[in-house]
């Protein structure tokens, strides 16, 4: 048996957490004198002192729960013996109370592929758009062939994607809410690894139509089709009268598509400031040393790109809801403030329209790795922002456009937030896990960060950074920091891959769509 | 130019629809002595008569609206120039009160493969289910594996699928409406196509852990794990301890897949009554030949289907609202119709709570396909459900157990309604489109039937059946019937591929999730 290791955050914190793998058993004796009454498992929380019922438990010197049973020192502090407090209120809260000076950062650039709009990518793609479900089939069939039969020919493009998805019709696209999908999928067609360059395939008939998806890049004309007003997009319509069975519909798309080839083709990397990077952040399968080893890991990362003029983008809505205060302390300025609160107001709307409760974040996965409720969830989950002011907040949908740390609003689901963060454009993508997730894009390079020792072992090819050499005693966050910024100045450069680009492991797009299905 | 041809539904409309490729010009001169006062295109209605401002339309000897102009005799009757009825009440609907009865038909049967649970499956597919959307890249890796090294071992199987989705965490798990897309997913894994064998699988820390998914068949065991309860089902959990590395996830998918497909490989056809059936039927990219030619041949095989004991089921919630009193009349009790209004009512209510308009459903393309609005179309939709009683109602996600003609409560959406359906058990999907869809799954056959030839013609191998016919002359209703019911038992048996099936034409799983994303 090792030595027994745990993690006190602050010093008015009235409980630690087990380090060791394997948790410790009853009876452990830890050098702060105290005597384990049960087992307890990694990543879980000891009572420093005793606790009676209703009497605060502290974790990040912050309250994030009530006991609500007797609770004896050196016991497992457990969901099941918490009480969640009440989410705060939306008023009376602190603005602008907390910003912190950050010294710029210069001397640090990367390779990327500058565009015609000024934007810069870190991968150079074609990438099919598609308007509704209906096409995806027959995309799909097009992606191999030109992959197979045309992207030889064009070496400088790293690949060709379908961006796949389930709207597009039998939705009610002038619902109120309709907009978020929309604008979704109009910005992820602009994302700066795509080159500018859009195909959008379409069936004919659906409700999502070319000049609805891009309404000032299409008029439509008296026969029934649509007029490009520039030459950087190009339609295929399945319907249209000039295909003739599957074969003519996937010729029709290879030679829009080798159009976009030829133009991408010409794209070269070329030295560009961190001011062009677009970076999101997020966590998922998160555990209790997400807020302690990967988080503020990525944290400082952020803090150092912020330096650098990047534009660093945090989300996930549920997870940083219980932690509104920090946030709005950290608004540059009172607007900020008040689009942060706007949005989390819409969200609380959203979530009891549909009666879900409090309770509807912590995943089982998060409360198996000592995760108690979603305000300890919440407080791990912020620190990877850094300390920076949040100088933009994004609505769900919509671009990036302010230099700085933004709050993009999400929901916290992965594979959500991931297309949302796309939308506004990142072009390179930081994940911590705790529990582990092999998950991945095909529109961006997705960096991910272990946040224990034993996952980045086990998970050797799928974890691009093990931050749980923090709680090892091996690095400190400020050196793992900057090993994360220098990787992510060599991915952005194509230099380096990460995990799941090796391994081609992609997800699919997934909209966030709040209105009805129809 | 060719005669002009019309159609005339019932006696007493007073609007024809034009038949001709390609519409007629201004000035024709019908056999009715009307001539037209402009060009109206193919599909669309032209006034029999002087309709003044306020007057009914009449199509199908239903009123689709009330002219909102003066509408000149011989002029084109579009959705400009009707204004919609409001959507019938849901009370004092007729109960029971056309029940036609049909005489059993005997001597069909098809070869299908029959399961342990009495079940029949019409092809012999290999699925793993997925709980949530992280395990997608690694499995989409698995099944190409699992495709090129296991499957050439094990010939009577015909294909390996993933059951990918875009849910299973970051969604409100507890809210009420969530129970439909997790019903969906352990539905779907029970389709008879899958031969009872179930192969899962998760994450880890998910939401849908394989207990919520599957709450009859795992039980939480002390470290974390699942204990299955019968051999039929497979778990496989990326995070679990003895997965090293993305191999090691490969490895033990490929493992759990060879146990199934050594048990699958056992299946073989046998010749089953055409009650063994079970159908779904929908339509999408409708126009105003969906009513006349496509869906009237449904409605005639699905008649045949019927009155031969299968189960048939029609869909599309906001498709057939408008005719709920000619669907309450054919309940065949009082149970039926109170499910039914149940059904509409539960989806009014959802429609209302996102502000979406009875105008939601039509499409573009159904407008100019000649569809003025969700009346018209109604009145098209219905048609395909045949004459007989309506004996059951399935609700989005549960399983269709009823004998005869069944309403499977779905949005109209052609991708959401092909997943419920095949939630609700569908073995062979019947598909009917005037403006065109590639559509396809991987579940099952989908059967295409073209409602216009000109479609037909153009898309000569993505169409499975031309009901174009009818208006051409060449076929009558009945005889395409029989046509498609002998085509369908072909399909179901094997000896067939459908148009989608040979072109590998797949589209994704679409879940109606109607509860928040957290």
């Amino acid at each position: 048996m090792s030595t027994a290791r745990y993690i006190r955050i602050h010093e008015n914190d009235n409980v630690v957490t087990v380090a060791n793998d394997g948790g410790l058993p009853a009876g452990t004796l830890l050098d702060n004198g105290i005597t384990l009454k049960e087992a307890v498992p990694q990543g879980h929380k000891i009572a420093l002192v005793d606790l009676s019922p209703g009497e605060e438990v502290r974790r990040y010197n912050v309250v994030i729960g009530h006991a609500n049973t007797f609770i004896a020192q050196g016991a497992w502090v457990n969901e099941h013996r918490l009480d969640m407090p009440a989410a705060p209120e939306l008023h009376a809260l602190p603005v602008a109370t907390n910003l912190t000076h950050l010294e710029p950062l210069q001397g640090y650039t990367f390779e990327g592929f500058r565009n015609p709009d000024g934007s810069v990518g870190t991968r150079n793609l074609l990438a099919i758009s598609t308007s509704v479900q209906c096409v995806s089939g027959v995309v799909a069939h097009a992606v191999k062939r030109i992959r197979e039969e045309l992207l030889p020919k064009y070496p400088n493009v790293d690949d060709v994607i379908s961006l796949e998805h389930v709207y597009g019709c039998g939705v009610a696209i002038q619902a109120p809410d309709a907009v978020i999908p929309i604008r979704t999928l109009r910005n992820i067609a602009r994302n700066p690894n795509f080159g500018g360059r859009t195909l959008l395939v379409s069936l004919g008939c659906e409700k999502l139509q070319a000049d609805v998806f891009f309404p000032d890049r299409f008029i439509p004309i008296k026969n029934g089709g649509f007029q490009r007003q520039d030459d950087h997009i190009a339609l295929v319509t399945l319907q249209d009268d000039t295909n003739i069975g599957f074969d003519g519909m996937i010729r029709a798309i290879m030679e829009a598509a080798e159009e976009q080839l030829l133009v991408l083709n010409r794209r070269v990397r070329t030295t560009c400031p961190l001011s062009d990077l677009i970076v999101g952040v997020q966590c998922g399968g998160s555990d209790a040393f997400s807020g302690v080893t990967a988080n503020p890991v990525v944290g400082f990362a952020s803090d150092l790109l912020v330096r650098a003029g990047a534009r660093v983008m945090f989300s996930e809505v549920t997870e940083v809801r219980d932690g509104i205060a920090q946030l709005t302390a950290r608004a540059a300025d009172a607007e900020v403030a008040r689009q942060l609160i706007e949005q989390m107001d819409w969200y609380d709307r959203y979530l009891g329209r549909g009666s879900a409760d409090r309770s509807a974040n912590t995943s089982p996965g998060n409360k198996r790795g000592g995760l108690s409720n979603i305000v300890e969830k919440a407080m791990g989950s912020i620190v990877k922002s850094g300390s920076s002011p949040i100088r933009g907040v994004v609505p769900p949908g919509e671009r990036c456009t302010t230099t700085g740390l933004n709050f993009a609003a999400t929901p916290a689901s992965d594979f959500v937030c991931g297309t949302l963060q796309l939308a506004a454009g990142m072009t390179l993508h930081v994940f911590t896990t705790g529990r582990g997730t092999p998950y991945g894009l095909k529109e961006v390079p997705v960096v991910k960060v272990a946040t224990r020792s034993d996952l980045a072992r086990r998970w050797h090819d799928l974890m691009d950074l093990n931050a749980g050499r923090v709680v090892d005693g091996e690095a400190s966050i400020e050196e793992l920091g900057w090993e994360l910024f220098h990787y992510m100045i060599d991915v952005a450069s194509g230099r380096k891959q990460t995990c799941a680009e090796k391994l081609k492991l992609h997800n699919s797009l997934a909209l966030f769509n709040p209105a009805p299905i129809t």
